[in-house]
């Protein structure tokens, strides 16, 4: 078995994997906008008109000629005459002569002949009329300067009239015509993950439908005689499924569509029926060895048959879940991973997660959130090997010296979490259910000491 | 409006908030566990038997009774004759006397009368058998030291022998019935977020339908007369919905139910009407103000009338959001949300999510993933007020010098990003959309400078 002789890193291996996949060929679905949430855009979209599709005022004031307000000041304040209120939702039938001015409200459509807003706090009424009688016309979150705008106690002039006190730029406080995005403009890219953010944009827009990446298909094979379905109670030597669920959920958080091919037991023929069952049927197959070596060794056989070129390699420097087997079959990914449950999740973390990411068109280099974190005690950890160790996270007790990030942030600043590592033996499924995340301990380390700050990746 | 006067800080107003909600009681439903990924649980799960059910070999090897082994090493071997071996998910026939040793592999169920396993790289078949001729027995990610195993030029004697160059204790590579989880032990406590893990351990204690808790249900309103429907056509002056999508999105991503109530015109008698309804059919309701100041006071009306205590906060110091209103009404929490749709996401994330995680039961106190990345440029900010400022996350240059975390991580590691401010008027959907994620301006601060590491919270 020379593919142990020299066992790649887990980033070298990984990458190894990925550079022998074809490029990725997403077939698309359309689907209802409300429901793309965590899709992958299969397609980029444009934008069927601009936004806003009309000049909007950015804020409550009146609507203006700037012109009119040019050299405004306090001591020198311009006078309008208010000719009207601008309707929310409705286009305005003001037609804005020299020297007038229009009420109007944040979000309401500029009338045609103005060309900008002046913020109401920068205007005064001095004629009276109902404009400034109105509930609520007053903003109530800027400064009440230079005076009330209520006060209305001015002259008793017919006409309503103001008093600016400040010039406003051409296009001040409006929000253009295509100002957020413009008609054709592509405003979401093909192979992004849609977030709340772009739901929004694309209902702002009227697309209310969208093409995503059909979920990738993965395949997911358990193996070992020892090992029944959850819901049978196992006789004494045999142990439910584990790898089967822990895996699928992990698929589906990925954004696969897991297809479970149950339980096959150690059988080198039946084996390789059912993984190519699984590879015709899918994008990606899993295949979980039974927890002996004869096990494994008969999972890689199984591996080899299925096509070319085959297993690209037999054993990663890893702890845990040194037995990987990373193979790609006349380009499709087939990933052998250990029996045990632990190294099977830790391991399809790294290995199966990317391959999905992958086959969804997401690029490869995403900003990927982590928390860092104090460790409590020393890890231990031979050189040359990655360890991947579970971590619980916990508050440092009170009379502790406090640290904080540069910004004081209670959510992820260095040393504002423990990290206290839970040594288990590997094929305990509940020491993952305890930890809180996964800490690396780099290859190049004998192991990190006690109060180094640690990334821990949530799991 | 008094509210105003003192403004408070997020933290404090988020505070006032939780505090001010009841307990939460949450409902429970029952479910398949393969469906519970990302519920919470609702009631403790209990080991209903313990973990492994037997004692089972954690190596491949060979089951003894340790006591045989004492004082044996590479000089002084001990001698055991071997007797069978033990299958794989079956319970081993073998009566293991004084002086004899069974095969056993990686998770096979030890011999009753034996106490340890001896791994098989410290054992030298002596005598001649099947047992290790078989594939594969041996296992290949181990030193082959002191000597390869399967050396089979040892002596032609009729029963296998083999020979043990290393001492082990009771109980050595061998897992304990319990060692795992204890029979009627807690496993998951109540309000835990199912993740892969959970749904492993609970397959592999056969339990596959678990309590969860019931999606809260979140009322979403939106109102202002300029809005219609996304799959309208506006008119001039009118804007699609937005804030429902983004605000539905962000309730399922947060594991709420949305309920949508549509849009309400500014018209206070008809929002009271339609409040009431959601807040008699959910848990929880957010109301969007349409935009002008009118309309924002409107919705704070409406919400007064709601139930005691009433409106807590009007107003919270900070960028974007201001216009923020929190209230309780006899026992809910109903949340009034600018109308802008930046506004509104930003918020939401800072006083709904938090409603909905204690509505579901999750500890407030929860580590956070979120990524620290280098400032590009300057932000400034006004003392005193929080500001949440879009980034976009990039790759530094390869021409500039690269940093590197204290672990070498290429994920979130420190200066290993940079984040761009997105300079953008707060109304605009598309500067969210080509965000990755958002950067907290402490209000004790006048901004952060270029150069600066931040946390960004991603989208």
């Amino acid at each position: 078995m020379p593919e142990f002789l020299h066992l790649q890193t887990p980033d070298e291996a990984r990458s190894l994997l990925l550079r022998s996949l074809p490029d990725p060929q997403p077939a698309a679905e359309t689907i209802d906008t409300t429901l793309a949430l965590g899709r992958v855009t299969a397609l980029p979209v444009e934008a069927p008109h601009p936004l806003p599709a009309f000049d909007r005022s950015a804020m409550d004031g009146y609507a203006v000629h700037a012109a009119d307000t040019f050299g405004a000041s306090e001591s020198l304040p311009a006078y309008l005459k208010v000719v009207g209120e601008v309707s929310m939702g409705a286009q305005p039938d003001i037609d804005l002569h020299p020297g007038e001015a229009a009420l109007i409200h944040t979000g309401g459509m500029l009338p045609a002949s103005a060309d900008a807003v002046v913020m109401l706090e920068y205007t005064q009424m001095v004629g009276r009329g109902d404009l400034h009688g109105r509930p609520g016309a007053g903003t109530p979150f800027v400064p009440r300067t230079p005076a009330a705008h209520r006060c209305e106690t001015a002259s008793p002039a017919p006409t309503p009239e103001i008093e600016i006190s400040r010039a406003v730029a051409e296009g001040e406080n409006v929000l253009r015509i295509g100002e957020d995005v413009r008609q054709g403009q592509v405003v979401i890219p093909a192979g992004m993950c849609v977030r709340p953010a772009e739901v929004g944009g694309l209902m702002a827009l009227g697309v209310t439908q969208v093409a995503v990446v059909k979920r990738p298909r993965v395949g997911l094979i358990s193996s070992g005689d020892e090992v029944v379905q959850p819901e049978q109670t196992p006789r004494p030597g045999q142990v439910r499924d584990v790898n089967s669920y822990t895996l699928s959920a992990l698929v589906t958080k990925t954004g696969g569509e897991p297809v479970l091919y149950g339980i096959v037991p150690d059988d080198l023929e039946t084996m390789q029926q059912v993984a190519r069952r699984a590879l015709s049927e899918c994008d990606l197959v899993i295949i979980t060895a039974g927890s002996s070596a004869s096990a494994r060794d008969m999972t890689a056989d199984a591996i080899r048959s299925l096509g070319e070129p085959g297993v690209l390699v037999h054993g990663v420097n890893i702890r845990p879940g040194k037995p990987t087997i990373l193979a790609v079959c006349d380009g499709q990914a087939v990933i052998g991973l250990p029996g045990n449950p632990v190294s099977a999740l830790v391991i399809a973390g790294l290995f199966v997660v990317p391959v999905i990411e992958k086959l969804l068109g997401l690029p490869a280099d995403r900003p990927r959130p982590s928390l860092l974190a104090r460790l409590t005690i020393n890890v231990p950890s031979q050189a040359g090997r990655e360890d991947w160790v579970a971590v619980r996270l916990l508050r440092p007790s009170p009379l502790a010296p406090s640290r904080s990030t540069p910004l004081g942030l209670p959510s992820a600043g260095e040393g504002e979490w423990l990290a206290e590592p839970i040594f288990s033996k590997s094929n305990l499924i509940f020491s993952l259910v305890v930890a809180d995340g996964l800490v690396r301990i780099p290859p190049d380390a004998n192991g990190v000491s006690a109060g180094e700050v640690v990334e821990v990746v949530l799991m």
